[in-house]
């Protein structure tokens, strides 16, 4: 079959069969496919799509091209958890020891992060003497002895994914159902774990807008995720205002402290529990979500969470002294609270846009080089519903020169909107696919 | 503006900007337009197409992208004719010395063939001596001097067009409307004729397969070139079966010499007279269609258009004996009958089928590289509509080795379709485009 003719079938609306998918991603891997012919084959999927069976046979070519992790070794059933990527998502470091401390080994895989969203990684490295490049035995042995380990992904992990990734931005392919999911799963499904708890974002601040497109990319992950022979189930989680209290390198790392020592903020700990739950239930400890919660809360309020979370850091290189004394961790220079100007309701934060004034503190990347500043950021005091009187304080911005702060200021406002009507919270848990 | 924001636009179903286009064009032929982002662009508009302005800003930029003739030292209005490509069309070998013999100046640039379609210069090509590759300066005066010469289409003629082109034919964008007439024009345009008359070959030896599909690139075209200024007509003409009685080099040649003189067939004639009454018009030589008529019949019976073919390949360094004496032509070595195993009805021609046989024969190109042989063809002694006896002679087999014969007699046979219901013969002229 020559490319030429695949593109052909694939623009003309045919299904492909799963050899050609299979042989396109042999060529892309040897260097034998042109990435013109890439790209246009690319843009006809954007317009035909791919049905259940073209976008598994995908992503389980694209697992195949690289490495795969081989975590037989771990005890257990190794769960997996993904975020879509948000603003404020700092769940993995507070539901990853949960769970671990309840039984589940999680031997995660994360990325950095790049444009309004921030990565995990990076977030963990504001510990100083943390280490996310460690050896897989190294990895396999940390998992079986305390439960967690969290890894920089490897770089030879899918790596057709990251060359079909690289093609799709810069030829605006990339808000691709199909595509989106199994550059997703790709991955995931290389890295090893028995199961997979998705958490899609949706709202402003992902990449997902409405709930309708959320839940189809979900649905297609999860068909996905269980036709590959994982078992795989997905949340659909709120972000359409940032998660938690902050948005920031070590100032979300100082919040997970706080969330595992039973000090989260409740809409945050909403999307950690039902996160945990889903993770507890297919790693088999429990039989129930109220089982699951149960265990859960119990585990905060013993403290067995937040030792889980030390030990993993400890394990990890990570200095624990300031896991113990949170103000031990570098404070950015200056400060300034943002003051409502009008009073009302909180009927919209625009997501994206917090996102992106922290990345223009400092605290993300514009380009993946890009050094990151782990103190600046900001405090999302007041919500989506909140009630507001003129000279609120609506957020705090850390930063470290007066023209950032002036500049950031401007932002926030903009990036509230107030109304006169009271305005309904948003539901923190919008869906959730099981198959 | 990025060219991912262009590829983003047209992906969306935008209009673009005529800026955005020439620095498209402008970054494609300095070099800086990478290949994969062109052919996603191209895939892009085979999903979302193009409008009239943004198709002509199109055009006009890829006219201007290399060389443009300047036929300014011609005296009278220059006409070029050009043809979409079909099966035995060798019009432009009559037409063009006969409105050339009333006054029209012909300055026409020309292509080889490739696949099941041939080319003019190939045609010529077997006439012992024929030059295609000659200067501007000798063109130029051979018009002057003679009302016609005919070159092989100089290489930086629109290379913008060329490097587009190359990128279709491998990542299935060929078929797309805007882009198929931006490629034929572009390169009408930059030949530097005043007026231009099409003939959009329709039918299942075609590009175009249905009529409204042919009409709907015809009028693309008309309207490109008029809104570049030049006066542009174009005709539909059937191309369901192959044009005339010969499909094959110099046996097309041949045809030709015999039309010249008045001995051609009649349904072929229909084609040549009908573009060259567009030519006469468009040239403002007549004022109406009859007037064209009249005149064109009588260059046919006073010689004048004959001597005017002589003169051409006179001039053009052709052996002028081969025209006054035909047999002269070398003949392929064997030849065989087809004969009909049924009576019925001729209901259809597989044109292309019958076009790919001649190339199999020897006499076109399946490769760009490909040497013809120029004896090699077929005689179609039945058309469309033709009443046929068993055992009755369809068509005739020139060709060189007997293996050649016995495959070519299978594929003559295959492409005949005979019915037992009377059918109407298929009109030559199917439509005519004026603006």
């Amino acid at each position: 079959m020559r490319m030429v003719d695949i593109i052909e079938k694939k623009k003309n609306g045919q299904e492909l069969a799963d050899e050609e998918i299979r042989e396109m991603i042999t060529a892309l891997i040897s260097g034998d496919l042109p990435d013109y012919q890439l790209s246009a084959f690319l843009m006809a999927v954007v317009f035909q799509g791919m049905n259940e069976r073209e976008t598994l046979t995908l992503t389980k070519a694209m697992r195949d091209s690289g490495d795969t992790m081989d975590l037989s070794k771990i005890h257990g059933i190794k769960v997996d958890k993904h975020s879509s990527g948000g603003v404020g998502d700092k769940t993995t470091l507070v539901v990853a020891p949960l769970v671990a401390a309840l039984g589940v080994p999680v031997a995660k895989m994360s990325g950095r992060g790049l444009g309004h969203t921030g990565g995990t990684i990076d977030k963990l490295e504001s510990i100083p003497g943390f280490q996310v490049n460690i050896s897989e035995e190294d990895f396999i042995h940390q998992v079986n002895r305390i439960g967690f380990a969290l890894a920089s992904q490897t770089s030879n992990l899918a790596p057709a994914d990251k060359k079909i990734y690289a093609m799709r931005d810069v030829t605006a392919t990339v808000q691709q159902r199909s595509l989106i999911a199994s550059s997703i799963m790709s991955k995931k499904l290389a890295s090893g774990s028995d199961a997979i708890v998705l958490d899609v974002k949706c709202g402003d601040g992902a990449f997902m807008k409405d709930v309708s497109e959320a839940r189809s990319l979900a649905e297609t992950m999860v068909k996905i995720g269980n036709g590959a022979g994982k078992e795989t189930v997905a949340l659909i989680t709120n972000m359409a205002e940032p998660l938690g209290t902050y948005v920031g390198n070590n100032l979300e790392v100082i919040e997970a402290i706080e969330a595992l020592k039973g000090n989260g903020e409740p809409g945050f700990m909403e999307v950690v529990y039902a996160l945990g739950a889903q993770m507890l239930l297919v790693g088999k400890i429990v039989s129930s979500k109220e089982e699951a919660y149960k265990k859960m809360k119990e585990a905060i309020e013993d403290g067995s969470a937040f030792l889980k979370f030390k030990e993993f850091v400890s394990s990890q290189g990570g200095d624990v002294s300031y896991i113990d004394d949170p103000s031990k961790f570098p404070k950015a220079k200056l400060t300034l609270e943002v003051h409502s100007d009008r009073k009302g309701y909180v009927n919209k934060i625009h997501t994206e846009a917090i996102g992106e004034t922290v990345m223009r503190l400092g605290g993300g990347r514009a380009k993946k080089d890009d050094v990151i500043d782990m103190t600046v950021g900001l405090k999302i005091q007041k919500k989506v519903g909140d009630m507001i009187s003129e000279g609120d304080t609506i957020a705090v911005i850390y930063g470290n020169t007066k023209e950032q702060l002036a500049q950031a200021e401007k932002e926030v406002l903009m990036a509230y909107e107030i109304t006169d009507k009271n305005i309904d919270k948003i539901p923190m848990i919008l869906d959730e696919i099981t198959q």
